[in-house]
């Protein structure tokens, strides 16, 4: 299914102004699939293709357009029709949508947009980034505890275009306190006693996130609990919106992203890496290798501090990469398995002696096992059995070393309020390689006759 | 709210058989926070409790019981009490938790769980793992195209409480062939029109994936199409299954995980960091370290290789591992950023060249930048100017190959069917550690004097 094929033929519509096909098209296939087709029309062409689908599939199918030819849309058309349809886009994707248009832009749509949904971007765009309200949406049905269960079918029925998920049903009060949680499964399991109230139908028991909550945490809660939405409440339990199964499948994609962008000393990218521009990759890449760089030149400091040991005992230069080279990857496992183990919420920082003790004992085994075959290895070059153990004591010591710092340091971070994964691989990785060749240089020192080769 | 503080009351009611008080106990809260609450207890106790919940919610509870104890259970108790509990699992979930039990405790439980239950069994677990087969449920709610909106909504309600999921219903033909899919949502809309045909209404343009497809695969249609489940079909379109949101959702985490543990040399772990066994632990990152130390060695070969070289410029070995480090931070950030990418679906096989070229133009940069730095560090280390220039020549090479190598590898594994976070790193690490000192020590002769300091 090559997409470009429909161009041609989709033009053609346009051009005939041929609303029957048109329309067909806009039906017939699954919302995101149609989004595909279209990607090759400009936005002017894509819009009045939209404006043969009904006001909610229209909505449906922009949602599926790349970010890029959303804004064009936006930026380009008639000022007056764009602010009408962003007040009915989903409340949190338009806010999100709108931090992308050029601000000038923005001011001149705003006053455009009808009142009620303006005081609703105005509002949600206040919660700061990658919290739990800037992710929840505004849309979500709400009943009352004395609503007969025959009642609330109708209700939420008349509701349902409008609503991102129908199937859970809010409880509040009259001052919008989250007060439970019916299932459209209950519901429809209840309808054989119509005079139930929903009070009496509900769930009290609900798994709730603060509106300023990490995303980070919002998937934790909805992964362990297998659930459908999620309510966003505020101090005194306000209920403020909802957030979805689809977006924390994102905020999980997302989030695993950045930490894997952050485990290897990249600032977390905005879009995706062939969008991203050339520069701000760079930009994004080159403040963390620089960083590096001049961590790195520590390195040289060490070493030239100790070049009289190097000189003399020439043998030893050979093994310099691959004592820092095996610190540099033991330390790197075990920063990996701390930031996923405390981003799964596996581990949590209560857990930091448990986590301390095993990585100092998989340290001793590993760090034994590779210093022994380092030793086999030494014994061909260097010129004295005795001079060869320079090297498994140096490897079981920073293999040691490396363990330790690799875990410690994510959790150092957490205990300090910041992302385990932003630094900790850096900052290890610079501390592994300075303290790698003290520790080497040192070990040759003490173990091998001063002065002579 | 700590866990431990209800175990006495628990026990207490237990010893007193107070039914009604373990009864409510079992219904008050959320079936996964009195899972929680319930971690304190043996498999007899918890198993004892459980007896006092109805049948689904005994099932529901049961399942966010932790593994460790889900397997106790199933391991110590009756086996015909456990083949019928088995019987009424999640077809998903017992497929799994199956695994896990004691090969001979299987043997002994599979004929006492009925016919039907074990076939289902056996089927599901012949799907290799980590396959839309493996992750996908058998229970689903079907419907056929010519019943009447107004039956099908009966004919659900009754279903419900077995079914993982009622609020997505699949249309089927005689030969289990997928049609269409029905939303609960349109069922409800559709409700004014009580003679409308399911067909009439049904979807027929699905998303759907192949028995056979990768679970990557699975989240990214699920997260691409914003989708509550998605059909598993095998090549004929017959309807095998469904996938949910929840199951999903778990997916990513899990790949997530995965990845970030392949990118730091770390064979992916069945189960959490801390339940992990040590020894364990130590095997999945031991082999993984190894390989890299043999691969390093290829290092120690390599500096032997040009012993005269530095023994002549002493200098040169000062800047050893800055050059060496900054070869690996590079590749490190490329194939992270290409790994992601490629799991994300931002970039497919096809983009290879457009990659390529980014790279390549990043580490110009990157690399001629790095290297203006280092020439004015080499500046006041190096015997002359021109020996200097040894320095910002090799840093730019390096940064280039680094770019290079970091973002053809997971490339290429993805080209072979392998997977691209697998190995890219440690062959990336490998490969510029060897090739940057051959970059260096060859620029280092065809730029210094020979045989002069």
């Amino acid at each position: 299914m090559t997409n470009v094929l429909y161009l041609p033929e989709l033009r053609e519509m346009l051009a005939k102004n041929d609303a029957a096909a048109l329309a067909e098209f806009c039906t017939e296939l699954h919302p995101a699939r149609t989004a595909e087709f279209m990607e090759g029309l400009t936005a002017k062409e894509a819009w009045a293709v939209l404006q043969h689908a009904e006001l909610p599939l229209r909505v449906e199918i922009f949602g599926f357009f790349e970010t890029g030819k959303q804004i064009e849309i936006i930026e380009t058309l008639d000022r007056a029709e764009m602010a009408a349809f962003i007040g009915n886009l989903p409340p949190d994707d338009r806010v999100d949508l709108l931090t992308e248009v050029r601000p000038w832009i923005v001011e001149e749509l705003m006053p455009l947009i009808p009142s009620d949904e303006r005081r609703d971007i105005q509002r949600l765009s206040a919660y700061p980034e990658d919290t739990a309200g800037a992710v929840m949406t505004t849309q979500f049905a709400r009943l009352s505890e004395d609503l007969p269960v025959s009642q609330a079918q109708n209700k939420i029925a008349r509701q349902a275009e409008e609503l991102e998920t129908i199937y859970y049903l809010y409880v509040v009060d009259e001052e919008d306190h989250l007060r439970g949680l019916v299932s459209f499964r209950q519901l429809v399991s209840a309808l054989g006693k119509p005079d139930t109230r929903i009070g009496q139908l509900m769930e009290r028991d609900l798994v709730t996130v603060n509106v300023t909550d990490d995303q980070e945490e919002v998937a934790a809660r909805v992964a362990r609990y297998d659930l459908l939405a999620i309510p966003v409440v505020d101090d005194e339990h306000h209920m403020l919106g909802i957030i979805t199964h689809d977006d924390v499948i994102d905020v999980v994609r997302e989030e695993a992203t950045e930490d894997a962008h952050r485990i290897a000393a990249v600032a977390p990218l905005d879009v995706g890496y062939l969008e991203t521009r050339l520069l701000t990759l760079t930009w994004k890449r080159g403040i963390w290798l620089t960083l590096l760089f001049f961590g790195a030149l520590l390195t040289t400091a060490a070493l030239g501090e100790y070049e009289s040991v190097t000189k003399t005992y020439a043998w030893l230069v050979l093994f310099l990469p691959l004592v820092i080279s095996t610190g540099g990857n033991t330390g790197g496992q075990s920063a990996a398995l701390v930031i996923r183990a405390l981003a799964t919420r596996d581990i949590t920082l209560g857990d930091w002696w448990r986590v301390i003790r095993r990585e100092l004992a998989i340290g001793l085994l590993l760090g034994g096992f590779l210093g022994a075959i380092g030793y086999l290895i030494a014994l061909r070059i260097a010129p004295t059995y005795a001079a060869a153990t320079v090297i498994p004591l140096t490897l079981l010591l920073i293999v040691l070393c490396s363990t330790l710092l690799g875990s410690l340091l994510p959790l150092a971070f957490r205990r300090f309020g910041l992302d385990p994964a932003m630094m900790s691989n850096p900052f290890v990785s610079v501390l592994i390689d300075v303290l790698g060749i003290i520790i080497y240089m040192k070990v040759a020192l003490s173990l091998l006759p001063p002065g002579a080769q």
